[in-house]
């Protein structure tokens, strides 16, 4: 079985770019596929803002819920603004789309940039929390909890790879079962809470936690800031709608519009609902159980209805990070397609997905599971920190789109390159709406930058302007090339002149370098065998060998170089560039190599490695060219047994 | 800085060729360096005895004494039979050259095989111990002994790799000056044991140590087996003299035989002057302080003698690691030369040297010190065993040269093809010491493998004949080489035919695949170029981009092949391998693919890789022959600002 066999096995027959699918979603699947991300949010946010206060003791975390508020506040604000770009860009407006179309280049990088970042963490997060919610439900596995992530991640990569096909039926199922099954943890948590049809009260936890920390005035109100800055975990994934609005069934941006309404109600209600009942019940942020399984034991007792929160827990977590091979793969290959990542990375593989966007976030996903060893709370310092940034982008593009929609008369409308407008009545109050949703997030980046700095979002600022320069070099060079192969003002007969000679390398007269010489007297009139002799027996010996040939070696000039070291790189390569600017200067010379090719490895191995050496130095010389002339050896070729008689190759 | 000048200024300028030195050494130098190996063991190897005999209590120890005598007399017997080697071998005799003279080609690569083990180990075993006489006075840097060591190496290594040069007089004062130290210390003990002058009685060990096993019978004389295999460590290195005949003023054989009785005496008298003292003194092994080190510090209580013995055995534990670097790259060169090895291994480097096997040995003993922590103790079990297998293998060939010298009469001579034999009267008695010596040492080989096997003598007991294997794998191809270069049978009329086609890959239109096609109609009367288009709008831009250049395409056909999938290598190769059997079969096709260079590596990285690997595929089909058109992008380039003119590549 050989690499393609195991290829094929594992990812399937390759599709033709016909086969192509574009496969539109009802509202009630789309919220599915797209909502993942922010709704399993759920599943961390809450905690990430206690385990930000428990530091001032248990009474601290009754600032929980306030601080949820805020953040829920903040998810709205940012859904109403994007509810404008989807209207707005309806073939797909992502903050690189609407900064490159609004803010100029380098704001769409800055965008770019954060939103790989984000993308990147959208996957080691979601698994980590995923495996969280497995091990929370079976302590007994916690220890193994960075293998089953990487697991995790393995075979979400190998899904993506095959192709993700089926419909979004059975992506739809995991999402509902898991808001079915947190809505109705809450409901029968609310029933204890008010004590309804004569419910037991719910439990309350006696162990408190002493404070570690006083604080007061303005270290106080820097905690606050950390902990709002870990709620905002719940905002990730929002602008996935606003990506892939041409998946939806027409008329595609309101349907778009509707399910982003819902999908930001459902994803608020569930993260209001678990933190009031989370402070309620006084729940403590533990390592091993997450606070959403410590919440869902209490209330339902452990029955059922625990495993199948757990479960689906785990399965929408998954899900959502799934959204990141989505998201990552795609906004690459615009890069690419704008020449700012390497271009392969536009290349669809054999099943028609950017297989490199994959394999490279699969890579660097798992790279940041294991160094912080599957703690998704510990990554969260990370995390939200380039969704702000390309909220606030997004926005301040909007913002400008609204100032031109502006300056359009009544039934007037432009393109602006990417898009079209229309005039709109309402532009100066959406407008409003863009520049407070821009300046909220620019804020709330600001604070995450700040508050989360030391913990690890030095890793993210530091990241970023990196990226962008690198985005910035790609596309330097992919203009250098453009400029050198450019045929504008080119004239046909403005290319090099090639040179009536062939030299032809040589360190033996055996069958291959023959053959090699019969190829070079073909293509030339002036044919020059080179050999470097490192001893005089060897100058005498190539002599010797060269007379017994003389059919073949008529008319070619045989130069030997006699040489006192034994790197013959050296004297070949000088002697070639000493035949190119004393006899054909500015003209074309080609070098026939006779190369030696064995069937196997082993056989590649064991010869000097001279020739491969060779190729790599005339690469770099302006005016050579290289022919190579195989010699093969057969795998079936039969030694003799004749242990003297043996060839020099180069 | 480029590689090159740090590789000038690490190893410094290269050597000619003809600047061999042959420096023939006295026998006071000579024996200082070819005597380190073997002198140096008595840093371990009265302890490698004393550590077994330990499990049974510090009663015990006493056997050591006994079982160093023994010792004492193989090496008494060894040197006694190499002596008849090098009056046999004057331009060299190893175990390799006597087995390949004598017992052919299998046992010959046996002795290889096990000679290059002992080698790796003589550099580890004695780079740790010399490591261990350091931390035995210096106990504060015992934690640090693995990077100590590995660096040793890397400074033994660098020294090799620049070739030593200097005379021998630098390397005979460590010798000599931790042989008379040794020797001091030795007498210090002996006049205070026998209460000569006055002086204090040795002190004896209080504390003692409680056997943790009980043996007798057959158990009891296995644990004498294996502390007298330990002891046989003290016999590696003897052989160096064999190999080094050449290096001694004339008369060379004469001078090598006293010197190798001196190295026996001076070996042995150590040996057992420290077995003596050590047992006396009742001394315990101990982890962190080496037995001599302990014997020192309590004859010399810890004065200057003290240290000048520990630095001393730290310097000539690193001149016999040094020995390791002369013997390894020298044999494998040989194995090399006679087809066992890659070729290249008997290539010398800048300064002469065997640069690839000192660079290999370097590598594979820093393995060894990392796996073995350092501790040289641990190692000793692979140690040895490759120098008696040797042993055996070369006094058996020494047995069968003397038989062949038993054939000859008075004044009559022969060649057997290595050496010349004469004669000889007493043939009868030096073949009956050849035969004791082999099946002494033999018993020994095997004694050590049984001892040993578990704690690691599995190791060495496997990797002999794996190597031995591959030197028989690499001998047949070179064999199979030879067979298909060979120009026996050969009429020059016989070498392929070569078609007047050239095939042009093209991904677009520019001045990189204009140039590739102008070169191939140079060459050729049928070009074709060949372009893969995977959506109809390439196949569009391509059609009218070709009838841009009317001059340059004249005459040349343009073959557009629509591929519904991405990867466009596979029709490509399909089309040229259909061109190759229909149109051209049994005749070499050419493909001419213009090639994109880039100065840097960024560069290479940017563009789709799809030319190398064409280039790779191409190089394995039969029948054709590949020339490459490079196309050079400038570093000075000056990119354009037009960002959408962007050309394709292979």
């Amino acid at each position: 079985m050989n690499i393609k066999e195991v290829k094929r096995a594992l990812i399937g027959e390759p599709f033709p770019t016909s086969h192509e699918i574009h496969e539109r979603l009802d509202k009630v699947r789309a919220l599915a596929i797209f909502a993942s991300d922010p709704i399993s949010s759920n599943a961390y946010a809450t905690e990430a803002i206690m385990s930000v206060l428990i530091v001032l003791g248990s009474g601290a975390l009754a600032m929980t819920l306030p601080l949820a508020m805020g953040v829920a506040a903040l998810v709205l604000l940012v859904v109403f603004s994007y509810i404008q770009t989807i209207l707005h860009y309806p073939d797909g407006g992502g903050a690189y789309t609407v900064a490159k179309d609004n803010l100029g280049t380098y704001p769409a990088l800055l965008a770019g940039a954060a939103l790989l970042t984000d993308y990147i963490l959208t996957v080691s997060v979601s698994v980590s929390a995923g495996v969280r919610a497995v091990t929370s439900a079976v302590p007994e596995v916690f220890e193994y909890r960075v293998w089953i992530a990487l697991l995790a991640i393995a075979f979400i990569t190998w899904v993506n790879l095959r192709g993700v096909r089926e419909s979004g039926t059975v992506f739809a199922f995991p999402t509902y079962a898991f808001v079915g099954g947190v809505l109705l943890v809450i409901g029968f948590g609310l029933v204890r809470y008010f004590g309804l049809f004569g419910a037991p009260p719910l439990p309350h936890m006696e162990e408190t936690v002493a404070p570690q920390e006083s604080l007061a005035g303005f270290a106080y109100i820097w905690l606050l800031l950390r902990a709002f800055a870990g709620g905002c975990t719940a905002l990730t994934g929002i602008e996935a709608i606003s990506n892939g609005v041409q998946a939806f069934k027409p008329p595609e941006s309101r349907n778009a519009a509707i399910t982003m309404v819902a999908m930001g109600t459902i994803a608020m209600s569930l993260f209001v609902g678990i933190t009031f009942l989370a402070t309620h019940m006084a729940l403590i942020p533990e390592e091993a159980e997450s606070i959403l399984s410590q919440m869902t034991r209490n209330v339902t007792q452990g029955g059922f209805l625990y495993f199948w929160v757990q479960f689906f827990t785990a399965m929408i977590l998954f899900l959502a990070a799934n959204t990141g091979y989505q998201d990552f793969p795609r906004l690459s290959s615009f890069l690419a397609r704008d020449g700012f990542l390497p271009r392969w990375m536009q290349n669809r593989g054999d099943r028609l997905v950017f297989s490199s966007g994959i394999v490279v976030l699969a890579a660097i996903s798992s790279l940041i599971v294991v160094v912080f060893r599957a703690d998704e709370i510990a990554m969260l310092p990370l995390y939200a920190l380039g969704v702000m940034l390309s909220f606030t982008l997004s926005q301040a593009g909007m913002s400008n789109l609204m100032r031109k929609v502006g300056t359009l008369k009544p039934g007037e409308n432009m393109h602006t390159g990417i898009t079209r407008i229309h005039y709109e009545s309402g532009w100066r109050w959406k407008r409003a709406v863009n520049i407070i949703g821009a300046i909220t997030t620019g804020v709330v980046f600001i604070i995450l930058t700040a508050t989360k700095f030391a913990e690890g979002a030095w890793i993210i600022a530091l990241a970023i302007p990196i990226m962008v320069y690198t985005f910035y070099r790609v596309h330097k060079h992919y203009d250098k090339v453009a400029n050198a192969l450019t045929t504008e003002h080119f004239e046909e007969q403005n290319l090099g002149e090639v040179a009536d000679i062939a030299l032809v390398p040589i360190a033996d007269v055996h069958r291959g370098t023959l053959l090699a010489l019969q190829y070079a007297k073909r293509i030339s009139s002036d044919v020059r065998a080179i050999s470097v002799s490192t001893t005089p027996a060897m100058h005498q010996r190539i002599e010797a060998r060269w007379a017994r040939f003389p059919r073949l070696t008529d008319g070619v000039e045989l130069v030997i170089i006699d040489y006192d070291y034994r790197d013959i790189l050296e004297p070949l390569v000088n002697y070639i560039e000493h035949v190119n600017s004393t006899e054909f200067p500015c003209q074309l010379v080609t070098i026939v190599v006779p190369e030696f090719v064995s069937s196997n490895m082993f056989g590649q191995f064991l010869h000097n490695q001279t020739a491969n050496m060779l190729r790599t130095r005339l690469k770099y010389m302006p005016d050579v060219i290289v022919i190579d002339v195989p010699y093969h050896i057969a795998a079936d070729e039969k030694p003799s047994n004749d242990v003297t008689q043996r060839y020099l190759v180069l």
